[in-house]
Formats: C-alpha cells, sequence, structure tokens
C-alpha cells in the first residue's frame, strides 16, 4: 500500500518576522506519525492572498492531504479563507451553517468582523466530529485550522482519526562514538536493510551520548532484525544503550 | 529602496517525521529581521534529492538570498550538497580547500564518510569569516548551513554582517552571570533605552561566558549608552567582555 501523504502550510508574517515561534507543525509532525500518515512537507508563508492560494492549490494537488495553520480569525490580516478560494478558483461565500453558530454564540448583532469568520470558499464542508464548539472547515483534501495552538490542537484532534493509516515501529541507538566513527556501520545496515528508515542526530551537549540513531519500518520484525544487525557492527563500547 | 528578500529551507526527514524540533529557522527569522532582511517563505523538506533540488533551485531564482539547514554530515542521508548541484545542473566536486581542512582537523585517514565533507557543488565559494573553524559554503545566492543548532548560529553569526541592508549597530556584552540573575538589569536597561533591540542569548556549552547579550540600534550613539548604561548596572564580576 502506498503511504498517505500530508503537507503541513502554516500562514502567518509574525512566525516569518520571528516574533511568534510556530509549535503547530511541529505538534502535527508527530500526530501524523504515530498514525502512520507522512508528512512530505512543511511550508510558512506570509499573509499574502496569492501567496497563500498558489501554495494550497499546489500542495493540494501534490499530496493526499493538506492542513493549513491560522489566518482564520476576524481581523484584517485574517485571509486564509479567501486565500484558498483564490487559488481554487471558488467564490468565497457566506456559510448558513456558520453564520446560524455565529449569531447563537455572539448573541448580538453580526458584526462584519464576527460575520467574516463565516466565510469558507464554495463547496466547504463542516466537520462536527467530537464536541467542537466550532466546526473544522474542510475544503476538498484541505483541512482548515486556527493557528492558536491550544485550538489548532484541540481542532485537529477531534478529526484526528479520519487520518489513521498504519503506525511505524521505533527503535533507538545511543551511541558513544561519534558520527564520523559510525558510519560505515550505518551504511552497512541499510544495505542489509534497504527498507529501513535510519536517522543520526549528533547532539553536542550532552554527556552520555554522541548519536541518536534511530530504526523505523512499518514491520516490526523486521526493524528489530536491523537493529540487531546494527549492534552485531558497532563495537560495543561505542552502544551506551539501545531502546 | 526594495526590501531584501530571504528564504530558508530546512532539509531533514526527523523533523518531518516530529522526531526533533527545528529551532533554526525561527532563530534565522529574528535574526533576518534585525538586519532588515524580509524572510518571505520557511520550507521543510525530506531528505529526498530531487525534492531538495527542486526547492533550492526554485527559492534561489524567487528571493535575493537562500539559506539551508541540515544534511551536510558525514552519514548516508547527508545529501543537501547533492540535491544543490543537482537542481543547479552541477556537477559534484571535492573542493580542495576542504579536503586540506579535513586532513589536518582528523589528523588521520581520511575514510570515505570523513571525505564526503569535502563535497561542494561546483563553483561553490568558501567564506572564512569570522575565526570559523570550518568555512561556510556559498552556491550563487545560496549559503549552505549545517542543521545542528549550535553550528547553525555559529555560522550564520559569522556571515550575519554580509546581510546587513539598512543596518543595525550591534553591541555585544558576555555575562558569566545566568540569564535569570541578569534579567532585571536587561529590563532597566530597555526601560531607559525603549527604542533598544535587546537580544539575550544563553549558552549552553562554552566554559567562557553564560549569556550573549546583544543591543542594538540603527543610532550608533543610542546604542553605546544603552551598553554604557547595562555595563553600569550589572555587577562587574559578570562581565566577561564587551564587544
Amino acid at each position: 500500500m502506498r503511504n498517505k501523504t500530508a503537507a503541513a502550510i502554516v500562514i502567518g508574517n509574525e512566525i516569518l518576522s520571528g516574533k511568534v515561534v510556530d509549535s503547530n507543525a511541529a505538534f502535527l509532525a508527530r500526530e501524523l506519525r504515530a498514525l502512520g500518515v507522512s508528512l512530505e512537507r512543511i511550508v510558512i508563508v506570509p499573509d499574502d492572498l496569492g501567496v497563500i492560494g498558489e501554495t494550497v492549490r499546489d500542495h493540494a494537488a501534490g499530496f493526499d492531504v493538506v492542513f493549513t495553520s491560522g489566518g482564520v480569525g476576524p481581523t484584517h490580516d485574517d485571509i486564509t479563507m479567501a486565500g484558498i478560494a483564490g487559488g481554487l478558483g471558488r467564490e468565497l461565500v457566506h456559510h448558513p451553517l456558520l453564520v446560524e453558530k455565529l449569531r447563537a454564540f455572539t448573541k448580538g448583532e453580526l458584526t462584519p468582523p464576527k460575520l467574516k469568520m463565516a466565510e469558507v470558499p464554495a463547496g466547504a464542508e463542516l466537520i462536527f466530529d467530537g464536541t467542537l464548539p466550532f466546526p473544522v472547515v474542510r475544503v476538498d483534501n484541505i483541512y482548515v485550522l486556527p493557528g492558536i495552538p491550544e485550538l489548532f490542537c484541540e481542532k485537529f484532534m477531534a478529526i484526528r482519526s479520519r487520518f489513521a493509516v498504519d503506525p511505524f515501529f521505533v527503535r533507538v541507538v545511543y551511541s558513544r562514538a561519534p558520527e564520523s566513527a559510525i558510519a560505515a556501520h550505518l551504511d552497512a545496515t541499510l544495505a542489509a536493510f534497504p527498507e529501513l528508515l535510519l536517522g543520526s542526530y549528533p547532539k553536542l551537549c550532552e554527556p552520555e551520548y554522541q548519536v541518536r540513531v534511530t530504526l523505523e519500518s512499518k514491520d516490526e520484525t523486521y526493524v528489530n532484525c536491523a537493529l540487531d544487525h546494527l549492534v552485531s557492527c558497532l563495537p560495543p563500547e561505542s552502544i551506551v544503550r539501545t531502546e
């Protein structure tokens, strides 16, 4: 079975100007990995209608599923819905169910900034999974999520189960020897286990080990055999421990 | 004058799979902001030759300057140089100066994993600014930086001044005291000099100092007065030196 692929598009000048550090992409990366979905791209773009539209359109065509983060509030710079509509050549419309939700929610007059939050690209679906006070907007394979980390997380968790494919099994070796000293053994292991996903991460400030090596596969037996192979290659004194 | 634009390309499966949280893009965003350079895109791509090549090529054509992070070590998954070479239609060659540096550095035989670290796209320039033990590789408008955060930071800081547009004047204080002990003095300085850009960068592995404090302004006299103010606040024994 082909892997299900995903891309994340984070929208916001505040991140590109260094005023806010994005945490939504890293959260999504961990969640998708656990679900067995292969996150293959993260793109951070400015609050620019054309750039948002083009980036979302291209990634929606290239990946199975796209998540956007940010730009869905009531202010002038919240232009994600308009950007997506433009990119897909759709009209931007007020979704009647969202207008109704907003009216009940605000208990007052729907001012233009509030009404703006009912705008979606034509053809959007509202997802009311879980106990969300406000639905997730889906446009084709694009899931539009808010930028505020707590809300991003809450909304993703409510729709999370839709994306489960099959999970990876991960094993780890911590090496006391530097990366250059174990590189040949990593290569040998990869030659013997070509389907293995092998990662090697040097750590500078860690007294216990110099390199964290990760071995991954969707086949548990395969990854265990690869671990045994690598451990048998490495000088025993270089191994701090395995996990 | 048109803004100078920049893009950051972060390379690494470990980030897309959620095993490592990237911090280099956020660091770069803050630094470029201070320099007056407009960071307009951050893209995180997998360890894939074709994707790296295409992404770097497209962004090098679309922005004034491109920074890459990661994929320049000795292991099988370090393919940034090969990716850039492929994307630009250049050969991948051993740079004689890098081979020489590596030979001096390793004091031993240059094994293939070590020699791999001398590979660059044909036509690359080596930048020996500052006191770098190992140069920065530049290919056209592309600056190739390592993924390990301490090294990414060290190398960027060594070449930082090249990118100043409407430059800031920067003064630095190295503090032997931890950040928590000097925070109140930083706040007091900022209260007295509200236009000052003040940065505080703790360093974990540095025997000489614990915090590098940067003071910045486009007005040289202003930043010098602010430095005098901060130095007069700090306990004298906490100051290693100023720059």
